[in-house]
């Protein structure tokens, strides 16, 4: 048997003023802090144990990963760190408010910006100072690589060489692997918008074919916290 | 030029209680979790920007890393952990105080078990519950390499396989590394035994020539720190 634990990060500041974050690299509140060290308790209590972690380069994900890792008393487990597990690109509105935004452009036309498959939001501009070509953490990376914006479609699209090249291939000698990384970048592999710091998990057998897919956690919570995302873009 | 930045854990709660810790896997106490930040926050007001990062398996080790990051807006860096880079095994007197150890065997006798470079102290039993041949994070390493007890000697000597053999050859495409681990094991690479959490930074030219090493900081605070290492073990 093989599992596959996806956590999308815990609330982070820009969550909360729902603000677009995108590569914006926005630290988690002392709420994300907190779901996060109990999602790692709750992995530990239903007995869960990963061998291997991946996450993004952002801190919100990689600071979930730490305290998931803290709470299951396994600090010392290996964990890698990849661009292609970050947030989907916002491009040019990384930092306006979400309700604002949707007041000035539309509900429609946010709504296609957060949701659709393949609208891109506006593009940053490449020399600007929040463009992540500048960021030396993306030195490594061709530029050509480094998205200025990004539709649901470009997300999936740069996270997949990643997933079937890194992530499943771990499985070889493998049987448990967490993953903790974003809402959209997740969006390749579970169709739906995963709720904070709840961990989904896969469980497949030694073919992978899968056998199972559920949340681990309180309904009631999940459909809580599945509905707050829900509203996040609505107008006030 | 090649930059190898050394550091010590934070305080754990065994420094705190003046207890052998050793391999047993104690946590920071909230003035090591503080002192780890402040260590980042020094490293990153000095203009130091490491590109790779190396840690043991203990979780004091790994979080005052976690916090250093954190504190240097890097928590994206690549981690790499190795149980070569944990504290010396002190064997069956891990969880005994230094103190009361020190009045029931004598001081001379302690500081043989912890100062001397090839006595050791007497070895956990192969079967019992802290032995780490019983723990699940050493699974995947050769039960003849897990100590059951080491003098300084065989601390240094697990180390510099992993010392020579992965973190110096990481500088042939890298400018600056940095290793958190503890007293013991970085006395393979530095010959005294540092205070908690004040980086120590060698410089080296292209050749691998020393140039320079040094603490950064504030020298009082270093002084009182080092005074308060070499005042552990003695008796009350």
């Amino acid at each position: 048997m093989k599992t596959l634990i996806l956590v999308r990060h815990g609330e982070s500041a820009w969550n909360k003023l729902n603000l677009f974050t995108g590569w914006t690299d926005v630290d988690l509140t002392e709420a994300g802090m907190a779901e996060a060290f109990e999602a790692g308790k709750l992995l530990k209590a239903e007995g869960y144990r990963p061998e291997l972690c991946f996450t993004s380069y952002l801190k919100r994900a990689v600071k979930t990963l730490n305290q998931m890792l803290d709470a299951m008393d396994m600090d010392w487990l290996p964990v890698q760190k990849s661009w292609r597990l970050n947030e989907k690109s916002y491009g040019a509105i990384q930092g306006l408010n979400k309700a604002d935004t949707a007041a000035k452009y539309g509900d429609d036309q946010v709504l296609l910006w957060r949701r659709s498959y393949d609208v891109q939001p506006p593009a940053l501009d490449l020399h600007e100072e929040r463009s992540p070509r500048l960021d030396p953490r993306y030195n490594e990376i061709p530029d050509s690589l480094i998205p200025l914006t990004e539709s649901l479609k470009d997300t999936i699209e740069r996270l997949m060489p990643y997933y079937r090249g890194t992530i499943l291939p771990a499985f070889e000698n493998r049987n448990t692997l967490l993953v903790v990384a974003h809402g959209n970048s997740l969006r390749g592999i579970v169709k739906f918008n995963l709720p904070t710091a709840v961990p989904y998990v896969f469980t497949f057998d030694d073919k992978m074919n899968l056998l199972e897919d559920k949340f681990l956690g309180d309904p009631d919570v999940i459909a809580a916290k599945m509905q707050s995302v829900a509203n996040q873009a609505k107008k006030k």
